[in-house]
């Protein structure tokens, strides 16, 4: 009998943001993984560490921060096959994921390698994107209206196309590329209501509006959220 | 003093995906408000219930499902005021919020009313999309993928030129519009991996590929998962 892979959501941040699902099973897991990145950190861990069966064996999982080419590529078979070798010992395995598993998380490139071998559970966790609209108390988007969710790696034109005529729109992983989307939203309309928020739910959580933001990179995990929808709001409220 | 406003997302319907801050907060408050609709449905509540503090004074509010137009803003101002009265007398009120509260739920609307007024506090759910996306264990978006959250209500002309190009699409709100919806995603030609999810974590989840759902209306709360971005996905994989 081959153990059950579990990918567990742990939020954005707070320890207080698991789920009561996740804190169970972290709770029962006889293996925790979790991505390890290039420096040593281990954020996922951090997370969750309250929670971990303290009998549980730790595998740290090299995870590239690179799209999955070449060398990353590689990266992942390491990890599927350190994987696979518990599960197919009969254990249990619980990896830990920053926010949701499956909302651009690594964790998924894991799928296509372990779910033809092994049963695989997926537990949902609150995303960066719902914990920074709480942070600035706002809507990510209403009513009838379209979220879109764009990496900001994308390409200019990419952007812009996007970026038209769009009243909810979030920027993930703004990182190096800060400057260069103030730019875009400032063409685009967005900027007088948009909000960068670094860290969400963390000790190191800060809010700026864009346009009083400091040129220059911002840390990877920050988001931009653009919300001029529905009535009363892009008033810049309060964080909570 | 005022008392605090606490809007608490209780995530997608299975009460283990409650988070340990929701799980606590709802423990405390000596008042609990919840969403009621016209059929006298109590959704969040039957959800949160385990965890309501059992002294808390249980407070049902009339939401409508309607657009906050007429009606449904005099309904907004009487909820509004019914939340103030508690805290206006000092006591902290914990609204119930299914999902996430700042994602297409009807409790911002009570947000311009009350945030003036109150100090407010947003607790971040799990929702109804990435749970769909737990239930069939596939990428809501991957990489540098936009991701878009289309509402089904939205007239076709709009929904075509989001869908046009788009390798990551979630329709939410399916319910009364699925025969339009699933014309349009054969147009678009996100039919063949498109995934019909009905009350996703429940025990009436129902997980159905597009092209053998049977015509005729959805619950409100189905979400058509359409993803065919990454390698290896798309190919339908089986519920945890």
């Amino acid at each position: 009998m081959s153990g059950t892979l579990a990918l567990v959501g742990v939020g954005p941040g707070d320890p207080e943001l698991l789920t009561l699902k996740a804190a169970r099973i972290l709770g029962e897991a006889g293996v925790v993984a979790f991505p390890q990145t290039e420096t040593g950190a281990t954020l996922a861990l951090e997370i969750a560490r309250a929670h971990v069966n303290p009998a549980a064996a730790l595998l740290p999982v090299a995870i590239p921060m690179a799209l999955e080419r070449g060398p990353a590529r590689a990266a992942y078979d390491a990890a599927a096959a350190a994987l696979l070798a518990h599960l197919e010992a009969g254990r249990d395995v619980a990896f830990l994921c920053e926010g949701d598993p499956l909302l651009y998380g690594s964790a998924m490139y894991l799928l296509p390698r372990l779910a033809p071998r092994a049963a695989v559970l997926v537990v949902p966790g609150v995303t960066s994107l719902t914990a920074a609209a709480a942070a600035i108390v706002r809507p990510l988007a209403a009513r009838n209206e379209t979220l879109k969710i764009l990496p900001a790696p994308l390409p200019d034109a990419a952007l812009r196309a996007e970026l038209a005529a769009a009243p909810a729109v979030a920027i993930i992983k703004v990182g190096r590329h800060f400057d260069r989307i103030r730019a875009l939203l400032e063409e685009s309309g967005h900027a007088p209501a948009a909000v960068v928020v670094e860290h969400a739910t963390t000790a190191h959580q800060r809010i700026t509006p864009l346009r009083e933001a400091p040129a220059g990179a911002r840390p990877y995990f920050s988001t931009i959220l653009c919300y001029s929808g529905a009535e009363g709001w892009g008033r810049g409220e309060n964080a909570a």
